[in-house]
């Protein structure tokens, strides 16, 4: 069965630490990883609770039982995308040793977050911000991103980054190969979250040229 | 004046071999360059002959004087960029030398398109392929991918690109740093085509690290 017509989520989805409402966890993750697939495929303002409520397979009142609506919805996909990166920018290895490791282990967990998070990564990406909801998220990526230009920065200095590229240029084009990833990344051809990590990786820091 | 209420193109968009009506030249273009921004703002399904109209301060009939409607102005739009980046791999750098060195050429090239075409290829970048306009486009955004993908190949063989990524996978990234950029350029903030071609250069083949 396909994974976007089931209730049940694959097991990646039960970890523990998610944001959960008081009902059966699954209900809550399914409800609005599925609201967030509709929402990429026809757009959030071109998507209506009754295209939602085809989608999950359940009635209106049910999705409500959950959330108190669209914007609900797009709101805790959007914190639920934000949390898991700014997650990874608290993790140790984030947080300590020289700064291009530390670099890498968040272009590295961002990578494992879009594969996880694909369909809540995917929106927030596509987030042009005309609501308050999309300017808070929008906010929140800026501050993502002049983390990531802080760590290029950090790592010009102390020598182990080349000099010769701006910090911010740096940031901005490894998280375009980072963000690439919800164009095209497909969870069921074999290809894991580690292995594209790891090819990233070389490719950001050592470089193409054998 | 800012450029996208002028409907005087700057001088880079002059250059003869630009597909136009039998119009002067710059009407057809600035006509083109306002509707793929239009596009960009309100979405493609979004935006009305009248939308059009307003952003141009013409009348609906004026547009009609170059263009049969709003498809004919999506198919132009998305040509030109895909005729711009396609004219990038047929010059002699992209076609002679080692593969490593025509790989560098293509995607110095394909920076320039992005800086110089943005409304063009953020709307080409956009598109999802619901009706036969984008299928189109897409097909021919997939040939250019595996035009990509095959340089690298052929760098590999050649032992001028390292062999631990996947040619596919590397093609993808290099066009996710590439194509980022219509996400955050700004032509008016002083950084130019070549500047950006030269960082996204040299962290593509030589790696980040110092």
């Amino acid at each position: 069965m396909p994974r976007s017509s089931s209730l049940e989520p694959p097991p990646s989805r039960r970890e523990p630490g998610r944001r959960r409402s008081g009902r059966p966890g699954h209900d809550a993750d399914s409800v609005l990883r599925v609201a967030a697939r509709v929402f990429n495929e026809r757009g959030y303002d071109g998507t209506s609770m009754e295209d939602l409520a085809r989608a999950l397979g359940v009635t209106k009142s049910a999705i409500y039982h959950h959330v108190t609506g669209k914007t609900e919805l797009l709101r805790r996909s959007l914190d639920l995308a934000l949390d898991a990166l700014f997650a990874v920018t608290r993790e140790d290895a984030s947080t300590s040793g020289p700064a291009i490791d530390r670099l890498e282990n968040v272009l590295r967990g961002s990578v494992r977050v879009l594969v996880e998070e694909l369909p809540h990564v995917t929106l927030l990406l596509r987030v042009r911000g005309n609501t308050e909801v999309e300017q808070h998220a929008l906010a929140r990526r800026r501050e993502f991103d002049h983390l990531v230009a802080g760590l290029v920065r950090e790592g010009i200095a102390a020598g182990e980054i080349r000099d010769d590229v701006d910090p911010a240029i740096a940031a901005r084009l490894l998280f375009g190969m980072v963000n690439s990833i919800v164009e095209w990344y497909r969870p069921d051809r074999g290809l894991d979250a580690d292995e594209l990590a790891e090819s990233l990786s070389r490719m950001a820091f050592e470089g193409l040229r054998a």
